[in-house]
């Protein structure tokens, strides 16, 4: 039979890209010598894939990227971008109490993209998957005048109950995991040019979550749960008007590190305003009726009232307190 | 707290598209009102929903489709582009054998895009997942200068073991659940600028995937299956070099539509080349190594052999066998 991948050009340059290659040549490239996961029963190269979920429910999420929305070619490399993609979405997971199984990525790109650039994108999305012990298990790659980057996490509760964002409880404690306003710092640091201080340019090219904490707060009893990806303040304005209360931040149980205090010196910006708003950095916050688990920070409290947020029992006007995909 | 939306515009055009309502206020009118699947055990509204996957795996497939690419706002109205591309995943999940349980939607749309575009595309979703028993479960709305739906499906095999495209045996019969070429020739209507006959048309619309027809052949004893997206001689191919056997198809077996037969006269096209290389109908083609179940057709059989498919004994040199999605 006849083949629907065009034959190559000759041309070594045009060979290595989606349209050299083809759909099938390029998803051969990019899913080759992949290991998988033991959650993987049937990877990827068939009509779907089949995944484990021993407890009889799976948890999914999806999240999608756009060049140049949200991330820029000239500020991270495709296998930061990959790593942060896929960062985006296992946070996900893990804030509902999870751990990851399993990545489903739709890659839509000019059909003249390097295939270097492919392969990043693919290279970083697997090794963060690999990071948390789940693996990439289909995908779709298709072409398009964007880059877009549109990841789906597959979780199990592992017969924990799923922690929403709607059980949080007057007098419960709110606890943080995982660093905050560190991302922001290295956007306010790209956004003006630099490419130092390394530390908080990394924090924004390539997120930490702090992916175990998620199952360890479900297990440890919290009440709700949530991924810091918009902003502490907002992301908690979630979980106060899903729970019906009012959370109450302590500024004095958040730590502003001292490299955030340089960079925030530096830019002439207060740093705990990128605490209090930054996204990015998929810390999660959670609350808890009793003790906070180890490697929990106590933050604030949960108390009736309206369904707002208040900063040591403010409404906070630091200006704008999160981050909406369509204004930035 | 302050919100991350952007405050109304006062501009009433304004407000009704991506930009005026703000990311959360898209998506609380996306999905207000939506009835949801017994499978879906937490909704969208959360970092992520639960799905129920009663016997302990899950079933899950992406598709990426891009304006201009894949669809035209110009050919079909959002709600049939919704549908069809729901369909092109269900009908995926349906070619292991599993019964699709819920979807997950990401919609990368240009901030100026009218809501009713939007919702078009998003009820067009919801139809097509109603009519298979499942719901949306959650999704991601992201602003980007290029359109693009990223739809990932998941399903469940209800104990069954998944048919895979490895399975066929020399000796199995190939059979075929559901139409093929209709989309083609209404794609070959639509590309030269006509807008009828509304059959073919429709066809290449909203595909009518034989969803049911796919747990039947599993249970049936189907060796093999495959959706048929890319043309039958070109899905044929990925189940002979899959399962490495050669498949031979009869064309005698294929009854030409009466319908695709005025249409091929009309464009002077042969009509069984769009029955050999059409995609997008979604049909399922399966192999059994017994008697083809009811509402399955015979249309040809399995060999020991070079992996390949023969048209009648042949090589099939009628033209292009396939789509590829970077040459079309």
């Amino acid at each position: 039979m006849t083949t629907s991948q065009p034959s190559p050009t000759g041309d070594a340059e045009a060979e290595n890209t989606l349209a050299g290659l083809g759909e099938f040549g390029l998803i051969a490239r990019l899913t080759e010598g992949r290991r998988h996961s033991p959650a993987t029963l049937l990877g990827p190269g068939d009509d779907a894939a089949v995944l484990a979920a021993a407890d009889g429910r799976v948890v999914a999420t999806t999240d999608v990227l756009v060049a140049g929305v949200h991330f820029r070619l000239d500020w991270s490399s495709p296998q930061q971008i990959g790593r942060k993609a896929a960062a985006a979405n296992l946070a996900d997971i893990a804030a509902m109490g999870a751990v990851p199984t399993g990545l489903l990525v739709g890659l839509a790109c000019p059909s003249d993209s390097p295939l270097e650039v492919l392969s990043g994108l693919t290279d970083g999305v697997w090794e963060e998957a690999r990071s948390v012990g789940a693996g990439v298990v289909g995908g779709d790659v298709v072409s398009s005048p964007t880059l877009v980057l549109s990841i789906t996490a597959l979780g199990s509760l592992q017969g924990r109950e799923a922690v929403t964002r709607a059980g949080a409880r007057p007098g419960d404690t709110v606890a943080l995991a995982g660093r905050i306003g560190w991302a922001a710092a290295g956007w306010a640091v790209l956004a003006r040019g630099f490419r130092s201080p390394v530390a908080v340019v990394s924090a924004h090219r390539v997120p930490e979550p702090p992916y175990a904490a998620g199952p360890q707060a479900a297990a440890a009893g919290a009440t709700s749960m949530i991924d810091i990806s918009d902003g502490l303040l907002a992301d908690l304005g979630h979980v106060a008007r899903a729970s019906a209360v009012r959370i109450d931040v302590r500024t004095a149980a958040l730590t502003v590190p001292d490299r955030l205090v340089d960079v925030g010196a530096a830019l002439g910006i207060d740093p705990m305003h990128w605490l209090l708003t930054g996204g990015e950095d998929h810390a999660l916050a959670a609350t808890f009726p009793g003790e906070v688990p180890e490697g929990w920070t106590a933050i604030g409290t949960v108390a009736e009232g309206d369904p707002e947020v208040l900063v040591d029992g403010r409404v906070y006007d630091g200006g704008p307190g999160g981050w909406d995909h369509f204004t930035r």
